[in-house]
């Protein structure tokens, strides 16, 4: 018997996990890895645990565009997902219904323990692990088995838990929801490098799902994020149009620290605008593609450690 | 008076000179600096010539797509250029026609010199020049003219005048028509280092054209190209899905020799295809986004000396 028993977080087995593809339809290594284990789960599949691989925007994936109507990763909100209209509504809010329907409801006891969703950016970012709570103990755990089966290579933690800039994810229909985004790869592309990092972190995930249900105990452990501060936006002019590009001394350098007086966007005339916040940051999503119509170049983060509790099946 | 007098190719002063933009509606470099040059035109005017910047698919510019109903840089066919039907014709022939009755006619005396049109790719292709015809004297020395311009920087020289491959572009409208290719950029993203590169570009070949009106002779000289030679598809299954990527060590290589037994795709489940050519050939157009529904991950071409002629103003 382990010695954390008296603290650790009693939970139940994690028997019900998806992984979702196609939340954005041009993000081709998420969408490839879903297709492929659609055909054949096998290698998702782990002791005592039914993996669903799912295509959520089967109609986006099939234009290779990022939404139909409007932008399936935010349409997760309780006042979409009880609106009267069914398929007269948008049709990615019909479909998050749908979605809810066969993964949640969402916040119920019914719901999924476990969604992965799998997303492809075009920034720097490498491989990043998306979490919407610093509370959840369960994927804290996972998160810190995850770094730890892959170094020395690096997979970082975006904790996003920020009141204004949380969105309504696909994912937070389950219980423990996890965002998995890994770039640099261009919309419409799938890059191999991309697409087999993509597919080690789900391996390691779900072994880390086999394990919990398997009575193994995690004992406490602290866990590294980079906690959404700010969105920041490109330089525009009265009209709204941009008039700066994110500095070559910035672009590709999500991760790594901004400081006051470092040149952050370049204008289209030659000058630099620097940064002028009160002390360091850590950008990341710079340059992304489908944030441009979201007005924002890069967002800011801050590091932090968080401490995982020890995690125990009930 | 030059030696090259009596050989010299004389042609009428180029004094009709566009540069398109979006023509391509979510390639972000080319769509900005016309739609910077549409405000100021200062930049790109030069003595005796007047240059006319010009957003070819503001349809797709608008929606950052490639095109709205078909690839505008497919459509100027002698067919599509005579349809009838006005604007009932699917959007882009529709556009062929106006952009042909305000750059053309496509072959008539009265076209324009020179059209420059502005492209991004998703493939790490550096500065590429885009050439229709190894026999255009004038193009020739313009690109001798830029390449030593930017030396020590590299910029290649693309020759497609393929029977089968060689399509009807937007250019193509113009006497001498100049695609530029500028990567690897994701579609719509705009970065400062090939927003910069596409700029500088067009300074060298704006300067070339305001010599050749004022009288340079420009020597003889010879000219490295890399003829299209044919079209790569992905692996696909009997049912048309693709079922390999680029391989990682052909990844990013454009330009580079791939020899026959060199890794060229890497299957889903891991396995290695090799290229299988008689010959080394140097692949191009590596991955790019909009050549999934084309069937190609990449050309490969030839490298290949041609000689341009002395040219001169009659
Ligand atoms: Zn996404
Ligand atoms: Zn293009």
């Amino acid at each position: 018997m382990s010695s954390y028993n008296n603290n650790s977080v009693r939970l139940n087995a994690a028997t019900k996990v998806a992984v979702f593809g196609g939340t954005h339809g041009n993000e081709m290594s998420g969408v490839t890895l879903v297709n492929l284990w659609m055909k054949n789960s096998n290698e998702i599949q782990r002791k005592g645990v039914e993996t669903k691989p799912f295509i959520t925007n089967p109609k986006a994936v099939e234009k290779c565009t990022r939404y139909v109507d409007t932008d399936l990763n935010r349409a997760f909100t309780a006042e979409n997902l009880s609106a009267p209209g069914g398929e007269s509504l948008p049709y990615e809010v019909w479909r998050a219904q749908e979605i809810n329907n066969m993964f949640g409801p969402k916040g119920s006891p019914e719901a999924y323990d476990v969604i992965f969703d799998l997303h492809n950016t075009t920034s720097n970012m490498g491989c990043t692990l998306i979490l919407e709570s610093s509370k959840d103990h369960f994927n804290l755990q996972m998160m810190n088995y995850i770094k730890k089966a892959l170094a020395p290579a690096s997979c970082l933690v975006l904790l996003n838990e920020h009141p204004l800039l949380k969105y309504s994810t696909s994912r937070s229909v389950a219980k423990h929801p996890v965002g998995l985004e890994v770039g640099p790869q261009p919309q419409g592309v799938l890059r191999s490098n991309i697409f087999d990092s993509m597919r080690v972190i789900i391996k390691h995930a779900l072994d880390f799902i086999e394990l919990f249900n398997e009575d193994v105990e995690f004992p406490p452990c602290t866990v590294e994020v980079f906690r959404v501060l700010e969105r920041v936006d490109y330089p525009r002019d009265a009209n709204g149009n941009i008039i700066a590009m994110v500095h070559p001394n910035l672009q590709d350098c999500d991760w790594e620290p901004l400081n006051p007086g470092d040149p952050m966007f370049q204008t289209f005339d030659g000058k630099t605008i620097h940064y002028q916040g009160p002390g360091t940051v850590y950008p990341t999503f710079i340059n992304e593609a489908a944030y441009y119509e979201k007005q924002q170049a890069f967002v800011t983060t801050k590091r932090e450690t968080l401490v995982a509790s020890a995690v125990k099946k009930s």
